[in-house]
């Protein structure tokens, strides 16, 4: 439900979201199968410290816990209230949480606004609202942080620690994304699903945020934005600090339909230009696909700002390399060439390829480049003041050895990390690129499976620059 | 160097390529990081079964093989020759090849046209077509069969076995979709990279890729076509029958001259709408980038043509859903509602879900689903004579069985098949889903791990039909 601005006082209760001393589940259930048990469940498995007090009117125990009638019998303090009882029971379990002063409510349970229920949906709203109880959802899948060890909701996944932190109206999609933590080294802050955001909406959770202090990037996926005006002055607030990303879905004539009919996202009359303009004036960085939300966000939450335009690819493939500069120029941020970016830099790299090499931009070493020659490129290309950025590329021939360049790319970013400028890899390939992808990834350089998708990083890189300049 | 059509000597002769009976192999070497080494070692250990005589003037001996000082000094026949040893030798190997009357050369080395020795590689190609000796190369990275298992060449994999032939002229992008096969489940029928082409040319092996049994998909990735009208040919002749995918690299402003010092391709006054058109001429669907074009040419190797507009999407992810009916519109293909595709299949649909389900279209059966309901409204979508084709999403909550409902899709694909319509998944998230791929795409269903993947494998299903009723 609408609001004109991020409200102070629910930024500074979503600490009780992410790190609630004690939690009341309601709907805790003895069935393994049910979403009350799952919370539980998962609460003991990701190592949550705190106190749990199942909420059960038909049972004594609850996973091993004592169970409670209702959230008013409960004899200590609950600074969270976590509900998945079915929607009608919903209204009394709020009034049970205000007297009982507990600090934030998660609403799980699903079949509200989206299923046509807004008259209900709102009449929780306004109720919590009048109350100073900030609610999150209803419809969604929960939240958490691995730097907590708090997981909280229907969730089989526990993301790596890291610099992302994921706001997601979807809990499918943010699934995706804690399911992919670890098989990708992509790690985040925290994570949070909005499902109707009937209450607590984006502005709150990003100006929380730019406040935590693991957070570097925050990634928001939108099916719709009720109160633009309120992440628009969010962003801005933010953005001079910490990039912020968005993917927006719902745009298509279907989506319109089934974005009302996921989370009650109302998105008649708008279409992607108008969200483009508020994208635009907040500041943030659009991601068209996923894959590029997920890329783009793990770039600027491990690289600083790309100052410049003048990037250097090297790389021991020249297919990977022309699928670079061409993805580059779609993208409406076409390469230089090494003798316009800087005089002499293509002759002292000239040392470290064959003759059949090419100092061009990307810098093609070859397919039978050694670690040394990897080292020499990089070390020129890195120190040379006019060199904004480095994109580094390997491609696994049957003389590569990856693990050993691996490494090379890992000392030379250490070595030259002062100088500020990013680092940005491509390893194409195999299983050993994988493992190459991951360690790299592990030491802060965001690396990607193809060639496109390290362009993408370095372009958002650019981007965010050009955001903090204008 | 420019061909009119496709010739049939060259055609007839690739077999010599792929599954020669014997291979010379020119400079080959005592020590293991060299070429010559790499290429014998790749030979025995991917189990090549004929004939291999190693030349090398100053050796008796190698990788435990008797050497011969040249070609024309083996005294039994000879099918391929695989040259590499300095470009400055090469015409001297060429003239003991035709001497011996071998079948096929290929020239691994570099250092030709792609350094400016364009006259040194235009004679080398006149030489070699005066004596009918079909020559691959140079500058290129080897070939082979999973088929045949034969690996030749400078290449530390073997693919698995599948339906799809990749020619590509960079050598480290074929690397890539090599080190990726077995890593993806990603099937080849078999492979080659083509380097400059200066002699045997993308034609004359779509040609044999038609001819093939094995393959049912051709993916050519190109730097520049020095035979438009010859591809076009060839393309023309094979795609009534199997599809043909292209992804064109080299048209950006510094891409002209990256593809130039990489393969000596020509694109100067081409640009993207030159090929466009080249490739609507021929019938082949084209991709933009290197992932789009492995996925393309997967699900054009498994599956069947889309015959229609009417793609059913069944997912348990709202958020799957959404960035997938926004993909289709992107790309030109827009979903349909389920009350447009066929009256009463939304309603036997709704038996398979919760209340707060969408039988839209993305059918969300929502994040409870279980096996049972996704086997109901998988069957009631693929048995509807009004769906053409179904896509289906799996999203991995804490109450998602994955691999039961991996099972489940594979039964279902399995009684429906007979239908001849296209059943393409998407499953997101981490290991599990990973694992889902692996078995899906074992099975023949291409899966995808994002939403906008599965819907540009299934929008090329599309388009196959509409180029083959043009």
């Amino acid at each position: 439900m609408r609001i004109d601005a991020p409200r102070q006082y629910v930024v500074d209760s979503l600490k009780y979201a992410l790190n609630p001393a004690s939690i009341a589940v309601v709907g805790a259930s003895r069935y393994k199968a049910k979403v009350g048990y799952k919370v539980i469940e998962g609460l003991n498995k990701w190592g949550y410290k705190g106190k749990i007090f199942p909420v059960n009117p038909r049972a004594d125990k609850v996973h091993g816990l004592k169970a409670y009638k209702t959230v008013a019998d409960i004899p200590e303090p609950v600074d969270l209230v976590f509900i998945a009882v079915p929607a009608f029971l919903v209204k009394m379990v709020l009034e049970h949480t205000v007297a009982k002063k507990a600090k934030m409510v998660v609403i799980a349970t699903s079949a509200f606004k989206e299923i046509g229920r807004g008259d209900l949906q709102d009449s929780l709203t306004l109720y919590c609202r009048e109350h100073k109880l900030p609610l999150i959802g209803p419809n969604l899948v929960g939240m958490g942080s691995p730097y907590l060890n708090f997981n909280c909701g229907f969730i089989p996944y526990l993301p790596i620690k890291g610099p992302v932190a994921v706001i997601s109206q979807s809990g499918a999609n943010l699934l995706a994304a804690l399911g992919a933590s670890k098989t990708t080294n992509f790690g985040m802050s925290f994570f949070v699903g909005l499902g109707n955001k009937a209450d607590v909406d984006f502005s709150e959770f990003i100006v929380y945020g730019g406040q935590d202090s693991h957070t570097k990037c925050i990634a928001t996926y939108i099916e719709g934005l009720d109160s633009p005006e309120a992440y628009i002055k969010a962003c801005q607030q933010v953005v001079p600090t910490k990039p912020v990303v968005a993917l927006k879905v719902g745009g298509s004539e279907i989506g319109v339909k089934a974005a009302f009919a996921h989370t009650a996202s109302e998105n008649e009359g708008t279409d992607d230009a108008y969200y483009d303009e508020i994208f635009d004036q907040a500041g943030v960085i659009r991601a068209t696909t996923w894959q590029e939300f997920l890329d783009v966000s793990l770039a600027l939450g491990q690289q600083p700002e790309l100052k410049g335009d003048n990037v250097v690819m090297i790389t021991n493939g020249g297919g990977s390399g022309l699928l670079s500069c061409d993805h580059f120029e779609r993208e409406g941020y076409p390469m230089r060439e090494l003798k316009e970016i800087s005089l002499g830099l293509g002759l002292k790299i000239r040392a470290y390829m064959p003759m059949f090499g090419s100092p061009l931009n990307p810098v093609d070493i070859s397919g039978t480049a050694s670690p040394v020659q990897y080292k020499g490129a990089l070390r020129q290309a890195m120190r040379d003041p006019n060199v904004d950025g480095v994109l580094c590329s390997i491609c696994p021939t049957a003389v590569t050895d990856v693990p050993a360049v691996v490494n090379i790319a890992i000392e030379m970013y250490e070595a030259y990390k002062y100088l500020g400028k990013p680092f940005v890899m491509e390893c194409q390939g195999g299983a050993e690129c994988h493992e190459a992808i991951m360690k790299l990834r592990a030491h802060g350089i965001p690396t990607y499976p193809t060639a496109e998708q390290s362009v993408n990083a370095m372009i958002a890189l650019r981007k965010y620059n050009q955001i903090k300049n204008r």
